[in-house]
């Protein structure tokens, strides 16, 4: 049987699967990446998890290769660029470096571009030809799908989407930075900081009053909103308001179809979605009126991510 | 010999030419669009005008086919919707009706994706995969190359990145309505009402105290800059630092290796290509520094839409 090993590297958790070709994780584990601060130990830590994986099946399979999904990856060369959240500094030639362990054909590519893949075969892309995939977890990632191929750009950096300037001047930074960037407002991080903001500007008593920025979690925000909090809700409304925007102009980009949403700001279910689908339509142009969907991935949150990074092998063996 | 026709269809000129695989126009010509208000006497001028340019021919050529460049064209619908500039209302289906007089193979879309095919089949962009043209008269337009491909859209209309909002609220209204559109800043149109905003925010002594808004011309605000007419270089300043902003946020998307310009604001030269060049190296995200050209396009201004509009043909019959 053909499978394909689906590579995760995150900031915190590493997660490696063997994906079958309808997209089925059959084995699937995970290891702390920070763990392995130098890239070798690193490279032998992931090499081992792919052995132990295999040995767990009871047939022998036939790997026909690897896919790795990373953050600040380059499809093109190879390589992991300077990823704020990982240990490795520089232009990391991550590829070539585990092909001299393991010999089998390897990709990489940006973790949200992988995703977009992974839905392009497996999940709700799977009937179209132009849609964007968005991950809302720490940060704000995105992978273009157009003309039915993912869009990589000149060099393997397209869908750098959270770091798009959605103020003219002032604006909160993102960490690469940039001011007004996106991300800074739509992410998991972005709902803390606003928050944070809602705290500032208001005086509505509120249970997050008593909690300290670092101990702010998401599903805090939104079992807030469920008992009525306003804070929360006027969080949740404004976070709504600067994705919408977002997306509407996103929309005059590409015209996709759908976005499809992943990510931890997902799970906060109607509180986002609800006041995101009241604005996007306020906010879209009249020709785009009606056609554009926003739609939740229909992949399993837990392999998600490993399916869309064994897609960049099962794309080649079609 | 083989030979395409390309139609552009402005709201005050419509440009006719015969174009040959290298992208040469043989045979070029016009009428005004404005001189035939109903579709069925417009398309009778349209085919009698390609009937023309054949007979001026000192051969009989095999004609491939007619592809038109068209404000708001659906290539995907074969139609034009509600164009603002031109006089036909609704959803009109050109190529259906233009059929029914002359059975050849004909292709529609939107004018500045025709400009992208274009520079990609014929300029420019010859040997690239990534890029976007961008086109810069009474609005803003733009086509997007990616993977080699231009970039339709679901439903044929991308590109329309005029209508990008770049402002979180307040805003110049476009044409559409948009606030904040880009094209409300970037364009010819915009340059104008960026001098009658530098005449309300500074006292600075200009030529343009004495003239009025329908009477200003691109010409002039590139000459007054010339003699270093103080108001004519801020509004040079303020348009290219929305463009450079606006660029830097394209980027992000389909990471083109080149912007490609054309259209009349391009004319005005360094006055406008120096300041975008400084702003958008220091907008641009470090992963892009120095990897994204800004050029212009290669393509003889008089017959580049109408080339635009024949490489619809040619693509097919590659």
């Amino acid at each position: 049987m053909d499978l394909v090993v689906g590579i995760d590297i995150g900031g915190t958790k590493t997660k490696i699967g063997l994906v079958d070709n309808k997209g089925v994780c059959l084995e699937q584990t995970f290891f702390r990446t920070k763990e392995y601060l130098q890239l070798d130990a690193y490279l032998e830590q992931v090499k081992k998890t792919c052995d132990e994986l295999i040995a767990n099946l009871d047939f022998t399979p036939n790997i026909l290769g690897c896919g790795i999904g990373a953050p600040n990856a380059s499809s093109k060369r190879g390589t992991i660029e300077s990823a704020a959240n990982l240990a490795w500094k520089g232009s990391v030639p991550i590829l070539e470096r585990l092909k001299e362990k393991w010999d089998v054909p390897m990709r990489i590519m940006n973790d949200a571009s992988a995703a977009a893949l992974g839905e392009l075969m497996f999940g709700r892309g799977k009937e179209m030809t132009d849609f964007i995939a968005i991950t809302l977890g720490t940060g704000f990632g995105a992978g273009i799908v157009a003309n039915g191929q993912l869009i990589d750009g000149y060099d393997g950096f397209a869908g750098e989407l959270g770091h798009v300037d959605m103020t003219v001047g002032d604006g909160r930074l993102t960490g690469l930075g940039v001011r007004g960037g996106l991300e800074a407002y739509v992410s998991a991080t972005g709902l803390k900081r606003t928050i944070m903001y809602m705290l500032s500007k208001y005086m509505d008593e509120s249970r997050f009053r008593n909690v300290a920025y670092n101990d702010l979690h998401g599903e805090e925000i939104t079992q807030a909103a469920e008992e009525g909090d306003t804070i929360a809700l006027r969080a949740f409304d404004y976070t709504a308001r600067m994705m919408a925007l977002a997306l509407a102009n996103f929309t005059a980009f590409t015209q996709p179809e759908a976005f499809i949403l992943m990510g931890g700001l997902v799970n906060s279910g109607k509180w986002i979605l609800e006041p995101l689908d009241k604005y996007f339509n306020e906010y879209l142009l009249q020709v785009y009126k009606g056609k554009v969907k926003i739609l939740e991935s229909g992949m399993e949150g837990k392999t998600a991510a490993i399916c869309g990074a064994a897609a960049l092998i099962w794309e080649k063996n079609r």
